[in-house]
């Protein structure tokens, strides 16, 4: 069982309007809304694969009730808070997605040591923990690297995918894996990692190897970038490669890194080696990106996407 | 105690910004709910003025959970339905506010029947019914007239406050009162009414005098008409009246009309005088103008404002 943990679970809206007009008042004419959250959305597309996956997490209010419901029948143990959880909105017209980010609720240091708790009952069945997305307000910067510490002590492989100070600190306890992508890479690397458009992809995959490099500093663990559409590039311990599409998709690309981490998680669950997880995680990106729902992928477009994947150790 | 029925409650959010920028992510820097719908809004002021109340309607979903949980210590109840509640968004930044109405949850012929009998029972102790706001998909479009017949076969007077479709269909049943705005009135009436300016204020009143004296068409029905800062028209069997502020406010007009409608529902508990009911509404309605939120009218403002309304017959 892979344990996918979101520390702020979403309830995602989107809205449909024939037009955005700011000052102006609209009737929506499509409303839609799903469980979110990045460790959710991993969840979700490991579900689709038929892989035996557990959702946990912090959850509260109207807006966890209803996250509950949306979960379905994808596997869940979340925590309870009294603070309810963030709503994402996304008003898409014709022509444009504007979003609206909530931060999240205000976690108390009950709430949280109750998690963990939790979590750590939950990893005695775990053969992978994954960690994804933003921390809620209250929580600890360290949040992340206490998590990472506790499953490293249980025996249990842990991915991290997380931004700013939260990525920063949960490297320094030495995660199995983590996967930036292209900007995080510059932010927490301090390195420059160039714009990737036709012409420049090979300089900017350069830059990007580089950087994982910076971030990785020799230690356990291995940083594996997103680089859009352009594929990955993976500094891992036991070597380096990029990956790359047969051809760069167009489509959505939300939910295309919480594919990239489903198969890497799969990856590390049954031992795989890099260069099958690599070319895995790109398949699976891809197909993330064709999909109309995010985390809904056709098993088709994957395995076809698959092997079209080029892996190169550098 | 005064009745009030709200058939599409809603969770109103307001989302702060720094500007709104269409087609970009934001992250929101302040998030307010509150419970909403008009119903809702009319019992919460009269709340502040200490006046016994009681907000039904119908409520669902994760939203509606939010909703009962904001409804704090006003007294409730609301009939639990399957589908959501509706949520309105608004997003401010410095310079406007702009609106995002979700339609509403589709209401099930058993739930509406269910609410018909709970407000059936309510309405034995209440001594006046005020039905206000949009209908949810699904509710057939008598449904405001079939509780207007119902509180009359109760002897409870009762007071319209919607537009369109269902306030056409609601008057055709007779409630003691219906209160359109310049806007409705003109599409009720099928005549025009003047847009409200300097200089052209007294075309324009008269104007919505004789709308008023349309839409009542002789009925036992009084109408009532706000004309946003610049009072309120009146066409009753009792007379017809007009009734200005000492001045035209500046200042927040949402929830100006449902503290009309408060002043009005109270006017007919104690069985006022019109002259007083106007006056009344009129100053409720510029105390909730200069109100910071919705709703929380300071009982200061009203006696002021109160005191510099002038009411003419007509």
């Amino acid at each position: 069982m892979i344990l996918t943990v979101t520390l702020n679970t979403a309830l995602d809206v989107t809205y449909e309007v024939p037009a955005l007009r700011p000052g102006e008042a609209h009737r929506i004419t499509g409303v839609h809304e799903r469980a979110g959250g990045k460790g959710v959305n991993v969840a979700r597309v490991l579900h689709e694969l038929r892989e035996p996956v557990i959702a946990t997490g912090l959850v509260g209010g109207g807006t966890g009730t209803s996250i509950r419901t949306l979960l379905g029948d994808l596997r869940h143990s979340f925590e309870d808070i009294a603070g309810p959880s963030r709503r994402t909105t996304v008003v898409v017209d014709g022509s444009s997605a504007t979003g609206f980010w909530e931060p999240g609720p205000e976690v108390t240091g009950d709430e949280w040591e109750r998690f963990v708790a939790r979590y750590s009952a939950l990893l005695r069945v775990a053969r992978v923990a994954v960690l994804s997305g933003s921390l809620p307000p209250g929580l600890p910067v360290d949040a992340y690297a206490r998590l990472v510490e506790v499953a490293r002590s249980a025996g249990v492989p842990v991915i991290l995918d997380t931004s700013g100070e939260a990525l920063a600190a949960g490297v320094a306890a030495g995660p199995d894996i983590v996967k930036p992508n292209a900007h995080e890479l510059a932010v927490t690397s301090g390195m420059p990692v160039g714009v990737f458009e036709p012409g420049a992809v090979e300089l900017a995959e350069t830059e990007a190897l580089a950087a994982a490099d910076a971030v990785r500093n020799g230690s356990r663990t291995a940083v594996v970038a997103s680089l859009g559409p352009y594929g990955l590039v993976a500094s891992t311990p036991d070597g380096r490669w990029y990956a790359r599409p047969a051809s760069a998709l167009d489509g959505n690309p939300t939910g295309a890194g919480d594919a990239t981490v489903a198969a890497l998680a799969r990856g590390l669950a049954y031992r795989l080696t890099w260069p099958d997880r690599l070319a895995d995680a790109v398949g699976l990106s891809g197909a993330a990106v064709l999909a109309p729902i995010a985390g809904a992928v056709s098993l088709t477009d994957y395995q076809k996407l698959r092997r079209g994947v080029h892996v190169q150790e550098v």
